[in-house]
């Protein structure tokens, strides 16, 4: 028994590989297709339009494929209203839940395509009906005139929700390839370590200029690389000069930064003289308690305890920052949020701001904050390690950049193409 | 001025590297040293003893030397009483307070030297009082008749505690080289790719075997790269069998587990066939999502709804385990840890169990155990990335040995040297 | 001054990428496109066609984009014969020469289409008119009746050769992907570690199998750490067994390998036992000498000085084996080609009969044949450095599998299956 | 039956390892030993010395243990002169010959103890008798008055040649641990990428500085990522300015360098801009063949083909290069010498020559220059993969310093230390 579904694609479907995967999807899962109509943008500029008709062999196969098809922006030709349905309990989605992807998504309700807001992937769809009252409003201003969607995870799921379920009703918009070429790669996969090193810093530097001087938010994720490797003045001169607006870090990263501040070492190395490598390996622990001590690092900034770093500018510049605990963490510092959903949730807020975030040598930080970002998102990744690379830019941003180099020359490169060569 | 201080090495300090440590300490840190007596081991199993001045030029130089010397087993000549301090507050340690390493170590108190339990790197001593009462007990069995002593980590120290300052009064044993040749090697640095995998194996197996027969505990921490390369059967047999007591991964870890015994895939590819890589990324979130809804993952095998792999087995099998929560977890499961304290103290109880630690491709959780660990826990790390070795075995365990191999493949062969070749 | 070309794109140009790519290229290279027909094919079997007209600035940048597209599979619309110019002197080519891709390509002369043989990237193409006599006519079977085309090496070009000089009269076939789902993925770029192993693996098997019954040539590549991990077994048993035809590797390895027969060491260490590690470190430097006083390997085989391994299997059983020399090379054995053209003159017969090659552990040899190959043979690559497996694979195999694994569990696993289990 | 044999040490062989290594060797193959003297320096100046008695249950045994004990310092009690044994054919050490090491060595020789000259790892040692003549003298010079001794690679010993054979009348003498800190580290093994880098940056420009003060040389072995990465005008400029001797390098390294100053681009890729990365990719070929038609990297630059780059300067500023073949290479150039042996002879002279060894971003031919290098050589070692670094360490330089850096940042950082802020 063959079944068989119509679906559309429209924009600039071949260049920006969208044809190419939908075919591929078909033919890997065992489909067939008949293209009915193939419309091709003449020109640069102009769209491309394709409808076809997918066939299986059976219901399963069909829809197995659909929905791959739809997650590469392959829509339903007869769109119908989403279907909804109300969470059973608080963290329990309706079976069958709609997940989403990190592309710009819209979904149909009562007639009309709400876009989804907070795009974010792996997340349910909650659609807010109009003069929605009581807990599930989900604003503080109250219900708003009309209805609304946006996307939550697993366990922001309250009791009542309108979940979506089912794949009817969704549009799926993944990015195109813009119609110039742009420093930032579209959909760059490979990541080599042989590319001209201090070019594509200048080119990165340019990047970040331009995002500030049209007023957009830079979120850097850092690891604790960045201090041993002796970037940490570097960076902390971008945060003094406002090239950086929200920080995303560890317990250690912070630490080490500190520590630098007070016993000018960092995992007991100083950083500059590289001197008596040995003594200084307690330098770390005592940081951590004198920071208790003090009752937390605005505490202790305020307290003059500490007065240089990257931690210390962040305060003095009122630089967002959210320092994520986790279970290698020594102290940890009290303002290190230790519970993992909270923390996510505060760097889910910073994600969802961010227009550019700058990835330093983390992996894990890196991932989570990749977690929660939109495929719109720009993004830089540098590491020396290019499986880290290769990993962070798998999670298919439409605009990345990935460098496989050593933060503690990169950032002072970095700062010093933005703050002096320019 | 030249001021000057007495210490004294015994053991098998020569072959075990304390003297060349030693000696090199104070050359690096620009003292002197004059040998006052040197008794050398005249054969492998007669120790070695020295007693050396060590001298600086000023006193904070001779501190820094001595403080050095004593974390490599050389200690003053002249042994104190410990010089104890009540922590001023909850969670904040004397200033001046000693930070542990982790090797077995020896406080003096009221003239006697106690033991100090549970010991673990970068943590306070406490020193517990014959008969003390009160919250600072620590023990569930109420005062105890003699003084006792243990480490605490900074976040676990009450007010009131008796906080170990200074250094006088304390004494650490680095491991001593065994005296005849050892599977695992003494203190082995450099870690490399080409050694033979298969031979390698069969003596991690042997030494697994004598652990078991000796009634040892094996502490597994596992990262969710031993699900996707398709090693999860064989770790749910071994778990099956026995042979491991203990089990430290993460929310990810179980969520593949499941997934596999759930869809037949690990983050979406059929692990078996390899088949239709592309359909089922959505697995791991209705995992997640049917999990929640059951309950927790005891709930999930108790429904049937689960009946395979090694989460499974650990529950069928009272396999002691942790999930300790992460920022880049979906979800979480509701047995997921999430508060990184909570879930750092779930597996030091763990690591202080355990008599052999396999370490299987991943970093965050292998560092978080080896913070916790003795230096005289056997160790064995596996991981396709070198870096991650070398990483993990620098943290100091006497008996470790170190793989750069594929756990994927790794895994299989292990079960199959402990299973059936034996 | 806008100027212009049409140029033709015929068969699964929308699936295998080659529309995408070239749409690309023109955006890149700032210039326009107009798409004058295309032919979308309707279902899997049916292929598309594209007429469009390319347009440029200036004659430069068309040249640059129209030479770009050619090698992507674009043709210009209105084929002419392929210009040839006579090489000027021994290892000269003409200015303008055309540089070959490692697609199949054809040349039109004298109103023809020639195959162009032995393709290979970065050749000049020279044509050998009909009756060509003299030293060019590259065939022992002196002159042909009709003209032929094949690449040449700069170094192997002479004086008078006819080469191909500018890009007309020349075809370019990229590859296309294959209308089912297959093993070896169609231009799979980033590889990543955490696939089933076993799984793939048994894949690999299958393949092989496939190759061999089909009367297909398997070329291995193998570097030292082969031996090093303990795999020669299994890699000599596969040669034994039939199903390695050729053997392409460095001195190195050959000199591991009979130090194993020798002494039952590699690089001194007993690869069973892992036994006393030390002391048998001048085995390699003693294999050498007995070798090279035997007068080769083969004359080592002949006396009975060398009665197992890899080496030994490939003389008792015929395999051809190439041995080239580099400037690392203990020794060399009498048997290793120490001139690197002639090395790469003998390795490049051994690619061109290939249909199979499998690159292990060696990123040197691996380049080296990987340069020779045309984009259609099999390719599987297997390292533990995922640096290499990737570097390997984007040299653009049609049909390649790669796996960041160790060679050490890996051969004794594909022995396994391919022996026993299928 | 107990066999054994009266060895000694002496020199700061506590602080240097010997003694721990000693130990540890006879452990390790199951020997004992019987310390009959052991005299410890008592200030950091005055030397150690120990006598002691080793046995084994059989002279086999005893053999190795006293192979191993002589490798790294304990000779024998009792010298006695060295065996030397004929050459019987060229390129035929006799059986039993003496492997060197890559420490400073003497045999005696008619009672008299004579420094091995060149001395090499994996090289026979011939002594040449006072008055030797014929074609064994193996000095312009012709006979010499007294006799020498020089480390032979085996493909050099000539019929005739005296090889010394068994280990009687040799003396090692292991690299001794500095008395007092430098930059470079007495046998460093771990490498970190977690070291501040611009100091460690720092650090290397200053001991390059004093080597070109003290009129040292310097050697540079160099990859093509140096020019891929962008740091070709920085190493250009460091040649220029004097502070690198000798350049040790591949043909492809040449080809990248002149191809920049062609159509600068490296691979295609505009290196400044990083503009257009398509169109270039036939350069590299175009290049070559512009050089061969020239005659050579000299007649290129003697013709004003090239007047910019690394080779240009090291031609204008009479810079001894090397450009050894490889298997890969396309052309080759002219300059490459194709034979392994001839060029490992071509690179072994310079590196004898070399008082400081740069080893920037390549394996294969630092692993070659390495092989050359006595252990009294001091290294600096470059490059992005931590595994290629450790490799490279572990060969055994008393005096290393390795960098897990991007190459690209690190030279212009160099350069910029050593030219403008010194």
């Amino acid at each position: 028994m063959t079944v068989s579904r119509v679906v559309e694609l429209e924009g600039h479907i071949i260049d920006s590989g969208m044809m190419q995967a939908c075919f591929g999807i078909v033919m890997d899962l065992d489909g067939q297709f008949d293209v009915e109509e193939f419309r091709v943008g003449r020109s640069k500029t102009e769209e491309s339009y394709c409808r076809m008709t997918v066939l299986a062999d059976d219901p399963a196969t069909l829809r197995s494929i659909v929905h791959e098809l739809h997650q590469h922006g392959a829509n339903p030709a007869d769109p119908q209203d989403a279907e909804v349905t109300a969470a059973p309990a608080d963290r329990v989605v309706p079976p069958g839940f709609y997940s989403t992807t990190n592309h710009p998504t819209e979904v149909r309700y009562e007639g009309e395509w709400l876009p989804v807001e907070r795009i974010e992937m792996d997340c349910a769809v909650v659609v807010h009906p109009a003069d929605e009252v009581g807990a599930n409003a989900a604003t503080d201003d109250g219900p708003q005139e009309r209805p609304w969607a946006e996307t939550k995870v697993l366990n922001a799921v309250s009791e009542g929700d309108l979940v979506v379920t089912g794949e009817t009703g969704i549009r799926v918009h993944p990015p195109e390839r813009p119609r110039e070429k742009r420093a930032f790669g579209f959909m760059q996969g490979g990541v080599s370590a042989e590319r001209p090193s201090e070019s594509t810093i200048a080119q990165i530097a340019e990047e970040l200029q331009h995002v500030k001087d049209d007023g957009g938010d830079v979120l850097v994720v850092a690891g604790p690389a960045v201090i041993h490797t002796g970037a940490r003045e570097a960076l902390a001169e971008l945060v003094r000069e406002g090239y950086v607006d929200m920080l995303s870090a560890g317990n250690g990263f912070a630490v080490h930064d500190l520590e630098r501040d007070r016993y000018g070492t960092s995992l007991g190395m100083d950083t500059e003289t590289l001197d008596h490598p040995r003594k200084g390996h307690k330098h770390h622990i005592y940081t951590i308690s004198e920071v208790i001590r003090a009752g937390g690092i605005r505490a202790a900034v305020a307290d003059g305890l500490v007065d240089s770093g990257v931690m210390y500018e962040c305060i003095e510049n009122d630089v967002d920052y959210v320092l994520a605990g986790s279970i290698r963490d020594d102290g940890p510092l009290p303002d290190t949020i230790t519970d993992a959903v909270e923390a996510q949730n505060a760097l889910r807020e910073q994600a969802h701001e961010a227009d550019m975030v700058m990835m330093l040598s983390t992996l894990l930080h890196s991932v989570a904050v990749g977690n929660c970002l939109p495929s719109t998102t720009r993004v830089v990744c540098v590491d020396i390690n290019p499986a880290t690379v290769t990993q962070l830019l798998d999670r298919g941003s439409a605009q990345a950049v990935g460098m496989v180099t050593d933060v503690g020359t990169f950032l002072p490169t970095l700062a010093d193409y933005v703050l002096t060569r320019s």
